[in-house]
């Protein structure tokens, strides 16, 4: 089973001040690394930020010491630092390497043979057959420092998608087997049978405006397996995309059998 | 049924921005008006910004016509900005004044007589027993605008406690029916029987240190109804008190019955 959560790229409409605007991907990049979240799907929407959204949530996304390697200093990451960490397994810390352990490293060719950053103070040379660029591996030996590429044993991150579609059209895209939408409008989640099987798919809207009225707005029509209001009885006007998202991340965690 | 949410004073404590800080209250302040929390307190924990967290989430709570009658200009309120509009029902716009209208005002003496602030574009005259300062009013003539003492008939806002006692002694002070407090190492939520009926009280730790780490710091106990674990199976290592608050009412929200 895998989560995929769907924001606008009007996620930050509302937000003026940078500092701020980059703290909220910093909330939405949390959310999903919190609940364990896989794919990240940015819709268009009228927004101006979809680049700017991918960016930061991949660079939160990133371990601490690959940042450097991955991400040219730009404008964009002026404020990056407000992001908080998201402490999740790949984030390792420095520590002495053991065999076995599984660390997320970075790829690059020194005359013939490919080494791998991976946070330690000396490269690991690579074993097998790997790509330059970011990827996952597992140390085979210590003295040497030798890896192997490897697939991680437990959450470790998510992937990004900048669709620069409509949202039926990403949906489609991201060919799920459930797709719930959230809107105020909804089935109350406490009357509704919620389908977490399989590839989910979890959607939100905009800070303005919600995921049926963005759908209408460019003439589109989806099939939603369920379209569900999570906050029901709620005291404020609205609720922000990035309180949705932790609220309904929360309560289908809830809802997930264990181990799922 | 009311439900008092319980945060330390250390709150802030990983946060060195003052835009950020105030942001964070802000999260506090939206989470408890989406879900509405009646009371917000604020226990003796090391931290130093008890008395700035009061002040933020009094703000917020404010509807804003009356913010400048309530608030002078201090340092504290410079990045008060950045929290985001609560939009809960006392927060009234500018409309034409209807009778039997419920409105939070700000009542003051003019002569022999006192008048109300209800945030439109001239004072109304209070009828009946009424003090100095911020209350509650019911429209009862619009021409002459006249309005009487009421009591709001829906979700108002939170009252704010800065109890500078430690949180045994602050939870002693609330009296409360049920008092549940979360932790990593509590009962798994899925698993647990969440009383939800009364007074209920719902504790957070600070970012560093859990619940059960703080009484110990005082060397306090106390015997709570439930240790809960609301976020079971967290992929991050650590979940901010601002993020376990949203998750946690979410959760809970879920659980009540309707319109409780």
């Amino acid at each position: 089973m895998a989560w995929h959560v769907f924001i606008p790229d009007s996620l930050l409409e509302e937000a003026n001040d940078p500092k701020i605007k980059a703290y909220k991907v910093g909330q939405v990049a949390r959310a999903c690394a919190i609940f364990g979240v896989e794919h990240i799907w940015i819709y268009k929407a009228g927004g101006k930020d979809g680049k700017f959204i991918k960016l930061l949530l991949e660079y939160a996304e990133t371990p601490q010491y690959l940042r450097k390697r991955i991400f040219p200093i730009t404008p964009e990451l002026k404020y990056a630092g407000v992001i908080p960490p998201l402490q999740i397994p790949s984030h390792k810390p420095k520590a002495p390497p053991r065999i076995g352990e599984i660390r997320e490293g970075y790829a690059y060719r020194k005359g013939k043979k490919l080494f791998a950053d991976i946070g330690l103070d000396r490269p690991a040379l690579i074993k097998g057959v790997a790509r330059e660029g970011r990827g996952t591996f597992k140390i085979i030996s210590v003295n040497p420092l030798r890896v192997i590429p490897a697939e991680p044993s437990e959450y470790w991150g998510y992937k990004v998608h900048l669709s620069r579609k409509t949202l039926a059209k990403t949906l489609k895209k991201a060919n799920l087997d459930v797709v719930i939408a959230t809107s105020r409008k909804g089935v109350d989640v406490r009357s509704a049978e919620v389908p977490l099987e399989g590839e989910v798919g979890i959607v939100f809207g905009s800070p303005k405006k919600g995921v049926i009225e963005i759908l209408k707005e460019y003439n589109e029509d989806y099939e939603f397996d369920l379209i569900l209001n999570t906050i029901p009885e709620q005291k404020t006007k609205t609720v922000r995309t990035e309180e949705a998202l932790l609220a309904t991340l929360a309560i289908f965690n809830f809802m997930r059998k264990r181990g799922d």
